[in-house]
């Protein structure tokens, strides 16, 4: 008959499966981060391939596309470490997997638009789209990852990663955007909306980051926007965005823009690696821990086991119904299994506590998502419309945006059908 | 090497996996709702034993620990059959593990509470707030089992039963209440207003109930309530909850009212068994389902697999962004993997979504607790002064009951420091 010590280091079991499967989600987060930052390189230098005609670009992008191969390879033997035949406990198992399927669907695809952009077949925004299609798929395993942990602390880590990694992405879209209007050599209004879009979509997710982040990632951060990059960055946002549209712009600015935001990505993905190291360093530490005290949680057993387990006296009875402040750490033999077990309790409630407050902002990110696909099928707009839409109602309502998100998806039923995309 | 084909079906197997768990989990609460029903019972009957001297009670309560050791019998045998030691999936087994082992130290204890009830050593009272303590621990452990489920149909149910029998364990409070105030002849304010507040705290979890359940419960609860038992608990209410302070009451009425409350308990109980063989049934329906929609897919897998499955041509450039109606569902063997991979991703955030609503009531619910317990401590109220304190705030602010317990929390640092109850 299994007692309530077997339940009290089942838990604690449990804990440690959860912190093993983590390390594993955590060592693959690091890989996508790669590989996510190497398609972004392939990006930008494809654009600039279909743009000019420059054979530098072109060994340049051979050059990135064998890096990207090579991340790709890394990633896969990420996927590996998986154990996905096993009856394991990950956190979100059935919804990870399935973003890894088809994030590995969009890999497999990459050779066909790789071909298309050697013969120049496709205009540089499709080739862009194409490539922020598969690091939108691959930022989807980090979410799920994300999503799935248990503890709060790698949870927040976890959170600034991803909030992270989409920030530098819409930089990623931001370099092309801005290349591609310098590169036409006259500003566009369309053009200029996308720009600001992004400007702004990069700043929202640095706050998010900058929230959970740790302070060194935070340091870390603000080392990257105090550079000489940044400068020159803002200086050709200005003269990109705010020229008079149809007038004219100096194609060669094309270049120094790409180059500063290269600069500023670089820089980027050194804050990102120490993010991605730090989370499977500090899941190391915590399964370390984890497996120390359920050790010395065993000695304390063994020791309670001999005084009856299962009866606790008439103190189960008698505890005021109030929690204690919580008992002094340390090996306490004398300790009673109710205590043992009670500590617990509290321990593992305080920390679903937290995590639910770090899940919250997650949940937001996927509501906000999904009430401006609702607007962009339903009221066939770009996503910066409907992002504009929803700020704008916010703003005018005095409300959140994620108020005015949940408002759009409660309507849902009351929207037109969806009508296709001119 | 993985393919996507081996994510796909291994998001599937996760999903099999959570639901043999749940089906496990299922049969544990089916146990605990009979364990609590007969606690309930016998904590009735001490009452009674200790209230008067009859030999009748005293018998009926020997009676009624038999069948409560032969239901914690079957509780304890449920327990055997989780695999507590394997690595198996369960939603959040470290918290459902930490309360069942805290319920078990409950059930330890429970023989010594009883000898001091056999030798009349303790008042009807405090007997009764050891056996709802017990079965509160009970309770902490089908509050986890809701909030592990990963099914949103499954996690209804559970929400549903879970505050169906919460409502239950609050009638059965009041069962004991009202037959106090009725032995002791005499109506007394503080023992009428715990009466009204538990009157009134059943009503918000039937409330909760009824918001979750599934016709057929709640046509199976509306028949309790019409029954001939209703009408006379009513009456009783009146009475004793109206009573001027001081006044003298029918001592007779204690037996009258503690039958016809125990006939209205027992028909909640046939509510309760319903909720729960319905559970357990629309697991094992879902587990087959699944099973044999992994078995389908195994099937179009195949048929992919000749033609290169990570491979999707330019598919997954070229679909739209939007998310396309969902597809017909049966066999079809010429769908593409990439089809099937966006398929399984939609129901999968589908699922997601719903559930995250539906465990929003839980969430809800253990906020009001959690600030109950901090008003409780800090100010030293009792329960229902607690949550007086919280509704009229939330009346008089023109706010919901959650907003105003979240708020007390977030000022939890700018309280006093909890003063020992006198």
């Amino acid at each position: 008959m299994k007692s309530g010590l077997n339940f009290l280091v089942a838990a604690r079991r449990c804990e440690i499966r959860e912190l093993e499967q983590l390390l594993l989600t955590s060592e693959l987060v690091r890989r996508t981060a790669e590989l996510v930052h190497a398609l972004q390189k392939e990006r930008g230098l494809s654009n600039l391939y279909l743009g000019g005609g420059d054979a530098e670009f072109g060994a340049q992008r051979g050059k990135q596309m064998g890096a990207c191969d090579a991340a790709a390879e890394r990633w896969r033997s990420a996927l590996e470490q998986l154990d996905i035949d096993g009856a394991s406990t990950i956190g979100n198992g059935a919804r990870l997997f399935s973003r890894i399927a088809y994030a590995l669907q969009g890999l497999g695809a990459l050779p066909l638009l790789r071909e298309r952009i050697t013969q120049r077949g496709l205009p540089a925004a499709e080739s862009t789209r194409g490539f922020s299609r598969l690091v939108a798929a691959l930022m989807g395993v980090v979410f799920e990852a994300a999503d799935s942990a248990s503890d709060p602390e790698l949870s927040r880590l976890l959170v600034a990663t991803f909030h992270f990694m989409q920030g530098k992405e819409f930089t990623g879209q931001e370099r092309a955007t801005g290349a591609g209007t310098f590169a036409q050599g006259a500003a566009e209004i369309q053009q200029q909306q996308l720009w600001l879009h992004l400007i702004e979509s990069q700043e929202r997710c640095f706050t998010v980051f900058a929230d959970f982040a740790e302070p060194q990632h935070i340091a870390a951060w603000q080392a990257c926007l105090g550079g000489g990059a940044m400068a020159e960055i803002e200086r050709l946002r200005r003269i990109g965005c705010t020229a008079p549209v149809g007038s004219t712009l100096d194609r060669a600015l094309s270049r120094t823009w790409f180059d500063a935001c290269s600069e500023r990505m670089d820089a980027m993905q050194s804050v990102e690696t120490r993010l991605a190291a730090d989370l499977v360093q500090r899941c190391q530490e915590k399964l370390q821990q984890a497996r120390a005290d359920l050790e010395q949680q065993a000695m304390q057993l063994k020791a309670a086991q001999s005084l009856a387990a299962d009866n606790p006296g008439s103190a189960f009875f008698d505890q005021p119904a109030q929690r204690r402040d919580a008992p002094p750490i340390g090996p306490q033999l004398g300790r009673s299994v109710l205590d043992m077990v009670q500590e617990q309790s509290h321990r593992l409630q305080a920390m679903a506590d937290e995590l639910a407050s770090v899940r919250a902002t997650l949940n937001e990110r996927k509501i906000v998502e999904r009430a401006k696909g609702l607007l962009m099928a339903h009221r066939h707009l770009s996503e910066e419309e409907a992002h504009k839409t929803l700020r704008q109602t916010a703003m005018g309502q005095g409300k959140r945006l994620v108020d005015v998100a949940e408002a759009v998806l409660a309507m849902a039923e009351l929207l037109p059908a969806p009508v296709a995309r001119r």
